[in-house]
């Protein structure tokens, strides 16, 4: 439930208005130079408060290595990576103790578990992405040695595709109280052929667990994705001559396996639910209420879930990794 | 690897032109009458011949039980489901034996395992799925009991949303020698809510990974899916009074947990790779070549993707329905 | 619950009476040349009606590969390997239907599926360890080809430990309508160093969990075992020179991890519970009764263990050999 | 590798000389009252330093719970426990560097991974039972709640079964720089019937995985454990009467599941390998060298390890009651 991978393990622990942010990494190998200087930057780059885009949440987001290293060196034991939350405003909230936020998982969490974290969103919260971000550096880090890369980048926001005009849809809706939807590509390369495995355990059935495990994606697509319901098989198989592939439409993954191409995901992500129009809803008593979600929240999550995206794939392909050894 | 789902475990195995194909079942509850009865409708729906439509491979694909029942009950006991091939005619394949098809697994297998089963696709074929869907007919009758159900249906093929044009712009394909993609959509009806987990058992998680688990799928979305990319928070946000939600643009999934609305779930499918037009590609000494795939195959896979996404999305609800008994 | 292992996987069905006992191995390395003769001979090791010391059911226990193989060598997809019952006497369990034999799982299972397959014991018949044995020739296998031996020995019955003594005391406690137990002791010779994780992985753990996983096991003991208790510090340490160690009173294990010294494992053995001597019981219903059981039992297990015993130390090397190449 | 249990997981982390010691308990039921004071006295009983025959080293071990809880209550999200280290002097073992102490992990930790965290045994420490001890009173606190209570004593060290002759011998072994191993029994009252699952998940084969996965322990045995291999079946059979079984030879476990009847796990455990006796063994570079162990160490760890024992065998029952619920 909160651990993910299979050989690259991480348990990841913690609320947005909790004491701390961390993650347990089981896996990783011995012998490997690892520091914090490794991780900061890019839980830096996750980190809200950066821009008038963004959540005014100002945490610094201090990592701290509990465990698993000896003389700036992996020893094979865990790795624990602690964060602890700063900037906590549980007081914001307090007007939202008892009411189901639309969009969130405020009502499906009360009818899971009987009971209700309010501040922030609890474990629920986009906060707890901190934990996977910092768990993918130790990943990215592996997969560098090995000449591998995950990039991602912004494709679409509301129907827009050029960084001035995403922007300015991003502070419109904004103004309006409201928030924005969007798109964004993960990409790796240098991936070895071969990762993954059928059937159940296919690289892009992994991908797209990891993927839809990130809070707001609701689409999943791997190189063409819904794309392909509209081509003949002749337009969409990638050919191949003793170079190898003539096009790259599979995204990298043919029959659950990676093929030495790029692989390239696309996920789709849900307008930010936490917004200051008037919606309707009800409160744990069932009364109707209105609500206007008030806090300081991202008009649009796409740019802050490219990290996330990019720490959940690298963390797929290290595992992949290796799984594959066991069998060379 | 070939195992699926933690409570709810299938372990299948079996090639398309082995001597047969089967699934273990582990964790069906004690006391369920079950009998061939309950399984073989269900896997004849999958079955192949039954229209021109579709491969003109026929196999009568009878159901064996061959353990974890007494007296016409489930024991608790591991129950095994076995079909054997019977209308094998590894032949067909033979020009095929060190040719990679353009869009198959065959390169990927061969670049994993160093060794290729030629005939038919092997491990990799579609024909694996039976024992999925027969595993997932016994889930199915677990669902029922719990007044959930299952259904899927054809959204799309080739941009064509009726069943006349569809049929059409299949056939047209097969004339040409080509194939066609499409777009599936699978309900679940009758879930209760608090199905799921955080963070990385999300219901929608564990819904992308066995949908992208299928061989074809490129693409799943809940709910909106990628159309969320175009829409404000106050478009998207389900909006709630004291009776329920006033829309189901989530796909009844919040925070990855089942709100207790209808799970909806599209899949998107690629073109069958077997083409009998031309295409280049190469054998596994280096040699390019031209291909013209014979063989029986699919022109429009859509329709035979159907029973099997569904027994899918059967086998997590029920895996999901047993982890959530453990917290009651 | 039926599956075990983690890389070298697998999932075991079947019961003593049903159709058929059966495996599916998952996680073997392709390219390695398999078949019937690899296992036949070692199964034909477990199976009853040798001798006048054992049960007098006759089983030919012919092993069917179903998967996995394509012209004489894996191919890395889920091997499923299929023993069907023949020798089948339920009538002789008639009398059993609803009563709870002393010593046997016939009470907890009914407690805890509230249904009884009352013929031979069902799935918790010792029958059910044929598909380990057959999964653990095919894991001697790899290991012989790492240069590992796994072999097993009767060290004690009931007191004796000589050949003739132990014949002698299984034929008396037969003749007098009882049973003994005993002591076997079972080697792994060529180990590599490093096998086993910690701190929950460790080697020592996973032997003790596969061989008290076998039904009758009572007791495990590594190396010096329970006499340990009665050892001061200097002379329990297992000394080195440059050379190696100078005892191997450890068994080959330290902190969880193999040394590279012989792997040694004693296991306690229960007396059959089987017997003809009369014990009281009761009735599913309640009532008092008296017992005399009949049938084709061992009167002494120790023997027949020892085989599957083997296997399952082999299932555990050939899991933590995958295991640890993971990490090289 | 670091995780335990399947629905009531443990992930532990920390070094003996690290940081901290930490576990996070994954599967804890939602709604429960859980603060420090349920978990500090326990984790007391475990703290070295309380009398002369333990170790010297003072760790106050006070816990810190890091997340999972909100008001008091537990909120199904995982909850991570803390422990600083405190009392570390590394100096100590300056000396062991590159120096492989007998009878500890020290040999097979640097063939494992090629490095040595030699500062009081890193991960291989006793130490790293903090967090097994500390989980384990939250699955105390669950078990109680259903009225099943765990508890540990001490049956014997170095052939001596009295307090006062126990006490004698430990401190006689201490004064000889040598130390002593005993056996340590630990029993469960009030657990219900039916928990565990054949064929691998057997309630025996889950505790004896436990038990010796605990460091210094080489044998367990449930019930009459090793006893039983001189009895004959008659003697060995708990019978039954319609008031339920006469006896409980087998440990309240037959067939792998829980009887209904005590749960009795004996454990044996080796004497200290740290002793100030010198003993002949080698250094990373192979050199042969003589070792005498300074530092504050345990002369006997019976004590010490029956808190650790009692603990995973709630971790155990936990698990398998939650395991158990699914299928009710």
């Amino acid at each position: 439930m909160n651990t993910f991978g299979k050989n690259f393990k991480i348990t990841t622990f913690g609320e947005s208005h909790g004491k701390a942010l961390g993650v347990v990494i089981d896996g990783c190998q011995a012998g490997m130079e690892l520091s914090d200087t490794d991780i900061q930057p890019i839980l830096d780059r996750r980190r809200p408060g950066k821009s008038p885009l963004e959540s005014g949440r100002t945490e610094k987001d201090r990592i701290e290595i509990l465990s698993g290293i000896f003389e700036g060196r992996t020893t094979g034991a865990p790795i624990a990576l602690l964060v602890r939350n700063e900037d906590v405003r549980s007081e914001d909230y307090e007007a939202l103790r008892s009411v189901f936020r639309p969009g969130h998982a405020d009502v499906t969490y009360y009818e899971k578990y009987g009971i209700r974290d309010h501040r922030g969103g609890g474990r629920s919260s986009g906060r707890e992405t901190v934990a996977r971000v910092a768990a993918g550096a130790v990943a990215m880090k592996i997969l560098k040695e090995k000449g591998i890369t995950v990039t991602g980048r912004i494709v679409e926001v509301h129907g827009k595709t050029t960084p001035k005009d995403i922007e300015k849809e991003i502070l419109a809706a904004k103004e309006a109280g409201d928030s924005v939807g969007g798109i964004a590509e993960i990409t790796a390369k240098g991936c070895p052929a071969g990762l993954g495995d059928p059937v159940f355990g296919k690289l892009d059935a992994l991908i797209a667990g990891a993927m839809m495990g990130i809070g707001a994606v609701k689409g999943v697509g791997i190189g063409d994705g819904f794309a392909v319901a509209e081509k003949f098989g002749s337009e969409n198989n990638d050919q191949m001559t003793s170079d190898g592939f003539l096009s790259n439409y599979a995204g990298g993954i043919l029959g659950g396996i990676s093929s030495g191409q790029d692989i390239v995901v696309r996920i789709a992500v849900k307008p930010t639910p936490s917004i200051a129009k008037v919606q309707q809803t009800r409160d744990i008593h069932g009364n109707e209420v209105e609500i206007s979600v008030k806090g300081r929240h991202d008009p649009c999550i796409v740019p802050r879930i490219v990290p996330v995206a990019e720490a959940m794939l690298a963390l797929v392909l290290t595992d992949c990794l290796l799984e594959q050894k066991k069998y060379r």
